[in-house]
């Protein structure tokens, strides 16, 4: 029998962590500040964790105002509690961005992984116009497990780095640009056409998806 | 003779209870408050219903300075006025949601079918990520004469219910969601898309055609 | 110094062995059958495996006129070579598909993984319509490292798989289909925009690059 | 315990016809002709019914040379098996097509609804630029219970039909014309923003899928 | 040799009149309203009449408090200045438009067409969902020179019309609706696929450019 | 009353002729050679002329062997019969076009207009890269009381056109390009959103509905 | 050794003017005041010139407080600082647009040539619908060496231009316009289809990318 | 007086090379054979070179027939006569392709400029999924004048050179992929939006357009 509780509005999935390794996560928009206090505030009763993504200042006052140690970020706009003791780390995710213009979604995806028991390394705006800046941070990417890519305009990062390491690279478009950038299809058409073996892509600015994946990576090859 | 009644701006359709069997409705976006007023005491006439969607709050404040017994629900965006006696009704409409950001066109599905004389079940929030409390519900879906399934990302709800049931489902798209999902149409794509039989779709956000076609489903079914 | 051979026409990667830790693949479209067999030639000389995707059967025809133990899978349009001499096989990779139309894409996915030292599982024919079927072979699923989500049409499978399984999903949309699909942009848009944590997505009808990205994450969580 | 029959390459799903009240339905497009012909002879074991779509006369003949009594209609492209002892026959379902271009599509929902247990009413090229063709025919529809529109083009037909009639209109728009008719996705979009309530739409060409649902529809009714 | 006066960020078009029968016209979008106020001092010096479209009110503000016999509309967001002394006023025009939300487009449309010289008809809010409102207005409609049909949703008024009048019908697609409307994409695309010949069609929401070419067409016909 | 002849698979509108002052024309993709013979001998009886648009050679073919009369134009893709005795022509429509490869749909217009009584002036190949080509044959097209302009590629030719005359012009876009033409998408947008007043368009390589709606124009005005 | 200066969020390319010819230019959009500022001080450290694009006022007020000779232009939109002593200008550059709508895209362009050293020439308000306003000015354009051409709306400009110059043309597309427009595709598309030879196509509103390359084109004919 | 010769189907202008500096390029596709032959043989008697593009084998052995020192590049699908004494070639272009499958592009391009006089270097398989091939060959590259580069798939090769050379790169997508590539769309996004500055691009697949820049640009900076 697999347990779930029934708010009337939401039917909160306390049976998440045991099928999925990882307790229910929210996401944001599109539901009132009131609704997220009520989940969150059912989804702690059961576990140690909890992330609100895509939220508003607003939201994250009120679960704040009920929930006194949830943080919130508002550059990746994560609402979160961590409840952990002494977690065993994993290492190996490295976050690499294009430009400063990406840091939201690199922030997400960061703090999504490090959630998830990740030591995460970042290497912030080595976008391919400066390829040196790239290149001159090879041996840090190199030692990746798995790199989280992101970029916005022609997204075209993954592919140079899904050329030159052996691990899976998790491509993210950002919607960072403007006019023919159709709010990030173009950066993601490109990560979907990928000439380098080993990339795959998750949706436009889903910073949260792609550190989830990342830690999934890790988790799974060390036990 | 089919009659019409000429208020300038607009021709009220004083015919269309008998042709449709349920008076005209009044998409409220682009009218202004004077003009849905205006709209509203003609219809009102000469039926014993009215309902407006889409309509902003602005509207409903205007409806209700003039019609004490009008109503908003400011969630489904619907202004509505009553007037039934003892309605006859009748069941087997269900509204499944897929999620808590999808209750605003959920709750537009199950207002419009109550308003044509249905009574209505609603399960909300089990969309495909916690599949069990989608089979835990299932006892009351498969008792349905007609299902109306909302979901927005991807839109895999219908699809997975048309594979459990026998009766048609109805299909609605929402634009909840981000990046690729390009206000709703990934969800639309999937649905028109849907590899079980017996599912057809409304347009994206379009509770109201979903709960409308529901009523005159299960309408028909008992006469 | 990286070390590469110019054939004129092209200029062969013999580097990406040692960079990626697998040889160069061809792809197969777009390029004539000398030309294919004179990269063959090349990248053999250094390489126990080669492999061409999209391949026409004019090309795997040229290609074993001059490379006797070359193989073609006309379903899965892959021509290979495999030299290598008793393999150490790693457990973990299962690929799902939701249709019979699906398999020439799921072989793709299959034997690109087998020939990267992966010993894979499938599952074929699952799809979301007939749900008991893929619920039937959740044990054989569950016990995957990573999951490879194969469906043409809505593509809700992977929805449905993330959502019960704590392992990557890699979904690869198909073409599958007809009218609205697009050539298989429905599918594609709703795995981009899957609810389900843990999914990501590869470009359509690409069975090459989930089953290349599976066999680095197995093979990753085996050293 | 749900039953299916495992074929290898296609599990043929036995429980349909309890779970949907209709056996399995195959999609023709992208199996072989032996494929098809297997799963046909898996069916027919455990059903008096047999329905491939959109199939190529080469699977129609590879059918008809194993089960002599299946029939293939190459307007409708559909193969079928009838087995049924004296069906009884339920009145209601009236299709309605637009022009000759459009008559394949309106083959297909008729012989869908027909093996359903419908007795089918159609109505050809009454499409709107001469509405006086289908005005003198609204004695017929709107004797209907539910009535399935068929248009390629501007797709105006549901529209001016749901204007007019008090059941469910399904809507199917073909990939009739040419031009910015995008392979039908100006019908499509057209009949999804149909401003009379009661329209409904199915993907494009889906014939299949409007006869199916009218026949849930109708069915429903007279139980 | 051509006319035109320098005003540095404009230069304004004396020539138009002699060349195009009418002065030049204004579009009032990403426009300042000095600018707006500058060239139409200049144009006013050589012409009995000014109009500008999608003016903001700002812009006409600024306008009128120049040229004190500048009108505008807000519903159809137009500053005109007409200076004509008894122009000779020709018939034929009709308008007509399916719902009270095309109504801004529908004033456009007649205010552009007054302005050049046409007494026009106009029959609001007869979209066809009720057609039989549309067919009570025939006897006006039949007598046009020319029709301009405006309709959003799915656009199906002018195919309607073009089967019932023997002139031309100028199609207006506007952007009202919602969801897979996309801005008046859908109304678009059905318009240019109208199987009823004699229909053309403007840019959506573009009411000035019918009006603009119904004018034209009534014109060219008495002189 | 109004007539029509019910063929079955057609009902053939006689009473075409008086509502839109031509019989009806038969669109001849999607239908088969038999389906328009038939539909051609119908029409035949009541009407002087007969015209078949998008008609491949077979169907050509089989309607001259029961039609003797019957003319075939393979550029345009013409079926036509004329049997006028002494036509009272009306000049006044020029039929301008780009390019060399814009030929069949200019054609197409030109036939068009010329069945329905009007002399047609033709000016081919003055596309805008050559602009003295178009302007040196200003005079000719400024005695027109219509412009058909036709052009693939950019689609620029109307809106040079449409500053230079003082009456309407059609513009049609063809399907003539490569890339990101994406079949005459470019050619369409650009001539909908032509700065020019008084251009109009008809659909993607549409020369029928642009001859037709010519002739209305011109036959409109001499009346 | 490529030197770059890593600010923590930004890794400053120092390099890039010895690479490029030019520092680096900031593209202003998705970055905080604060970072753009902190970017300024470390790129003027080493170099005597600043160009921050599509900058917002906030970003200009924060910048100017701290770097006291920076300017700003609201239309452009740009943030410059500019230390060159007596920099040798080169001529040959010429902007043409379209429309008054135009000219913020234009500055964009004029500014970013500027402050690469060339002397440039601008011709604004010279749109197709009357083209003798650009033959009057052909002598100022026929002397350029390049040539940007912007336009919105059909974007028909440099095709026109390509056709009467013998030197490159490089297209800027706006987002000027509305409704088919949809934010400057139709523009967009036009040119890349131009039939003009020579034309060659930046971004939407990208005035950036035309000066720039226009500077690099001019620059490299002196040398 | 600007002259041209007017073959009826054609207008062929004999002052573009005056205007131009280069004679009339013929785009072959959707002219018959006899069609380029005419314009071929009334170009030739003005000209010393000839040049048709997209052309079919059967236009190339019309030509031939009737030239005999025309040439055909089936690769390139370039027909071209060249007459040139002694022709002055200028160095500088260099053109850089990503893969096996971009060569036809490339060797139009790299034919297109020769025949403007240019002595072109190409550096061909150099994608950015190995990019020490390309860094390689900087040496070459990083000596043009300009460089044109070309690729398929994602199409990040120009914003990877864009940030190593200070010379106008000149971008040319190609169809070259399979999904969600959907014929270029990809790569010319990706390209539009490229964050180095300096790069420009042409339609998909053009060649020809890129060759013909490139021969401008380097033929401009040597007089």
């Amino acid at each position: 029998m697999l347990p779930y509780e029934d708010l009337g509005f939401a039917k909160v999935d306390h049976h998440r962590t045991l099928r999925k390794g990882f307790p229910e996560v929210i996401f944001g928009q599109g539901k009132s500040p009131d609704q997220i206090v009520a989940i969150a505030e059912a989804l702690l009763q059961a576990s140690d964790r909890f992330l609100v993504t895509k939220a508003a200042p607003e939201a994250a006052e009120a679960v704040q105002a009920r929930i006194s140690d949830a943080t919130y970020d508002d550059q990746a706009r994560i609402i979160a509690v961590d409840r952990r003791k002494e977690p065993n780390l994993v290492s190996g995710v490295v976050v690499v961005s294009g430009g400063t213009s990406d840091l939201s979604v690199a922030s997400e995806a960061v703090l999504t992984a490090e959630l998830m028991d990740c030591e995460v390394r970042r290497v912030d705006d080595v976008g391919v116009a400066g390829i040196h800046r790239l290149l001159d941070n090879l041996p840090v990417i190199q030692k990746a497990r798995v790199v989280v890519a992101i970029a916005g305009m022609e997204g075209a990062l993954p592919s140079v780095l899904g050329g030159l390491v052996r691990v899976p690279v998790i491509a993210v478009p950002t919607s960072v640009g403007y006019g023919a950038n159709f709010g990030g299809l173009a950066a993601l058409l490109a990560m979907l056409n990928s000439c380098a073996p080993g990339v795959t892509v998750v949706n436009i600015d889903n910073g949260f998806g792609a550190g989830y994946l990342a830690a999934l990576i890790v988790n799974g090859s060390v036990k």
